[in-house]
């Protein structure tokens, strides 16, 4: 049998330091198994109910050959089979890959590819025409294919009726092994696949019940995409701490009116202009939304839910996939310029020697602590490169302010580096776009012989520009070697999806010689 | 130079995802530089001067030649510098070993021995006779002994002083090494020093900082003795959320009631009769104790204190030092027949052979999560007895309570197996202690050629045994296999300094035959 190539008794020398999702939803299921832990559509599981059906599905996992480190993407909307696949996963060392189903067909190719997962639970609602469609084409290769929402004998609810009698007893497996790996932003065009384990997730989940306070009167509504980490930190933390988790497959503002109404939900993940349809929705306040706790909103918002005030609460500041979440927080008790670190993150901004910075000065923005990824999946050099020093790099540009305090400034973009110092043209252009008669401006470096590089400007111009004029207006906003010394004037600058083409820019305009970073490591120069 | 030998530039694979205590001291000096940190006799120290001051003592560290696991020993009261030594030793990769100051010479000499010390840092106040006679019959061998409340060239303070620059920037340690050793009580004669990580204790802070809402405003009283986890748990769970800790060196009332009138003081260990001397030091009412937030106390306490609604709170259930403090708490709001695990330990009760027990039933508790310890200094075999299966095994008899919730029972005796049937003489003896002719009884196994083992009483009387009588009122209280089958009436039990001597009731009473446990891994046969 396929199975005993991964059976459950390999033991991992840190078992017993090892606390994971599974043991949260097995201290549930004693203390309250009849409570209701997901809504999902027409389904109400309690914890006893998911203690058992992540147990079948585990079984069934093992069954087609999935153990230590493999792959089982998830290529649906929010359900709670998702939750109980996490859980699955967990008990037999595999990661999880629950896949954005807006991708288009090229960017979903690369990512099956690069994935390569042995499972594939795919979903027929919505995105079946798809899916089929990629499958006939040879995507998801010899992967085993289950529908997570048909009804046949191979389905999911199949497979997991099956197993009406526990498996049998098992080893739990190492929260320190990956259990998620989420695709991050493709800036060069290849997504990389974030690798976190549960260690991440769970502190990620203890930092935010403690300043949120999240407890088992939590009733979560998923209104956010669970292939995003900004909402399934939430679903972790809801589940860790006991709450209920309210699946929503997609936002409809009738449809989340209603389910906040029924489940009395008391949290969401809801951006403004959801919260207008939402007004809009019930304008006629056939909904009772009173349970909804919420910070303000758009006008008629906080007629309908319960306003929180935000000078009580924590908010978040800085995160990012890489890190499971959120490391850095604004704290109402002590006002701050940027945002502080979390309580398990240390976060710095370092210069590209891998020194602090100065207070008042920019650099990239480092993170130490037990939320920061194993790494992508197959990227072993960017990996090394992302974690050299013993600090988790990533990518984004961030000002040491002066009361030690944090901001985030933007993706860290290619540095040019003239005589001793960095310059990141993100800065330069944000000032640059602020002159009346600028339009849309690039900053590149272009190499020089005494200097290194030389900072140049190139602009798209709303007026007459005057060289001068323009190069005195960056020096009332910036230090004096971060001014461009030469400009030019283009009718458009080139982009690609995510923003300035600057690869195009420095081919078009003389860009070069860069330090560091970009030039030397594979490193995406974005 | 021997510092060399040591250097920090070792850099363990799981740095990236580290996060230990100079990390919170690190925060809270960037946050908070001004703020006072701790209050220890005359010295107030902010986060600022804390952060420089371990800096210098992890400079002598390194310059006496401690390294990774090196230990250092603290052989004084409470004190700030205490807490200094633990970020000191953590940056270093050290080891801390506060000892029981309280011990006898002979026991002092074991530990002394045992934990082998490379630097001693030592009290003269109360303690210093004791020190100096030990020094000078050979314990602490060739360690560097320092004054920690001297004022010569060589204590402490002067120490701490040389150095003015803060040292390199060093890489941090890794997490998951250990920090502190605390040395566990003596069943057989011998302590074992439980080696705890900083994932240990930072697991342990967030656990209760979570559970009790500790946060910034909290000013801790270190009434309790630091070298016992119920109160360092909480000194570090303060120092990790940016609270004060007011240090005290031993338990006066009347010096309790000054410092937390003067303190401000919110939180302090007590119990209940410290509780009523100070109501008595306080009679007249001089000083104000109204900052301190108290559960309820004898007569007069309520009136001095804050007293906080215990049906609102979360109370510590079972805990040990080798889980560096609590890991089943009782939660107000979800009542059960026993406690339940906190948020990031697996907690249940196991058979001999591994297997959970049924609910109802008793067994060995045991334990998985970040907060249990790396094992016991020098001590292979028993750690890996102790850790079998990839659990903790507490030691500890509990109960699985039909609700799932489980109580801790005893420590955990030996064992007698009679049949298939497991029977714990603790539980068998707690029975005969209720009937009335009995005052004292010690419950041990005799070899059985047909059953194993069988159940024997040694009955120390207060009236005449009928030992008919007896086995049927046994019967009421328990399952019959449990209950004795022979009986023997002695003058008086041997006892140890810790209670009944197992070893000697075996030696005097024919006990003999245990099984797995205690017959055959040196496991202490308590």
């Amino acid at each position: 049998m396929v199975a005993n190539q991964h059976n459950l008794d390999v033991e991992a020398p840190d078992i017993v330091t090892s606390y994971g999702l599974a043991d949260a939803l097995a201290q549930h299921a004693a203390a309250t198994p009849d409570r209701v832990a997901t809504v999902c559509q027409d389904a109400a599981i309690t914890w006893q109910g998911m203690d058992r059906r992540y147990d079948a599905l585990a079984a069934e996992l093992l069954h087609a050959g999935v153990g230590p480190g493999d792959r089982v993407l998830w290529w649906g909307q929010n359900c709670h089979r998702l939750l109980e696949t996490l859980f699955a996963a967990s008990r037999v060392g595999a990661v999880v890959c629950p896949v954005n189903w807006r991708l288009s067909r090229a960017e979903l190719a690369f990512v099956l590819a690069d994935c390569a997962p042995r499972v594939i639970l795919w979903q027929e609602s919505e995105i079946g025409d798809t899916v089929r469609a990629m499958r006939a084409d040879g995507s998801g290769g010899d992967a085993l294919w289950i529908q997570h929402d048909g009804t046949d004998a191979e389905s999911y609810e199949a497979r997991v009726e099956r197993h009406t009698s526990p498996p049998e007893r098992a080893r739990p497996s190492s929260a320190e092994a990956p259990l998620l790996m989420l695709y991050t932003a493709a800036f060069d065009g290849r997504p990389n696949g974030a690798l976190l384990s549960q260690r991440a997730l769970l502190a990620q989940s203890m930092s935010l019940r403690l300043l949120e306070s999240l407890d088992a009167t939590v009733v979560y509504l998923n209104s956010g995409p669970m292939f995003h980490i900004g909402s399934l930190r939430r679903t972790i933390a809801v589940t860790h701490a006991g709450g209920r988790n309210v699946m929503c497959r997609r936002v409809k503002a009738l449809e989340l009116c209603q389910l906040i109404d029924q489940e009395r939900c008391t949290h969401a993940f809801l951006q403004p202009p959801t919260m207008s349809q939402m007004v809009e929705a019930n304008a006629d306040r056939r909904f009772d939304l009173s349970s909804l706790r919420s910070g303000a909103g758009p006008p008629g918002w906080s007629d309908m839910v319960t306003v929180i005030d935000a000078d009580h609460k924590v908010s978040s500041g800085y995160g990012q996939t890489e890190v499971a979440g959120v490391v850095t927080y604004r704290y109402p008790d002590a006002p701050s310029i940027g945002a502080r670190p979390g309580p398990l993150a240390r976060v710095e901004v370092h210069d590209p020697d891998g020194s602090p910075v100065a207070p008042g000065d920019l650099g990239e923005i480092v993170v130490r602590g037990p939320m920061v990824m194993n790494g992508y999946h197959d990227r072993d050099e960017l990996n090394a490169y992302r974690s050299r020093g013993g600090w988790h790099h990533t990518g984004d540009l961030g000002r040491l302010e002066v009361d030690g305090s944090i901001t985030f400034v933007a993706p860290l973009q290619r540095m040019i580096k003239s005589a001793a110092e960095n310059i990141y043209p993100v800065e330069v252009e944000s000032v640059l776009r602020r002159h009346p008669a600028i339009d849309d401006a690039a900053v590149l470096g272009v190499p020089d012989d005494l200097w290194g590089q030389r900072v140049k400007a190139v602009i798209v111009a709303a007026g007459k520009i005057d060289e001068e004029e323009v190069m005195a207006f960056c020096r009332t906003q910036l230090a004096g070697y971060k001014c461009p010394r030469l400009f030019e004037v283009v009718q458009s600058l080139p982009h690609n999806d995510v923003g300035l083409d600057r690869a195009r820019v420095d081919a078009l305009h003389g860009g070069g010689g860069y330090p560091g970073v970009a030039a030397s490591t594979g490193e995406p120069a974005r």
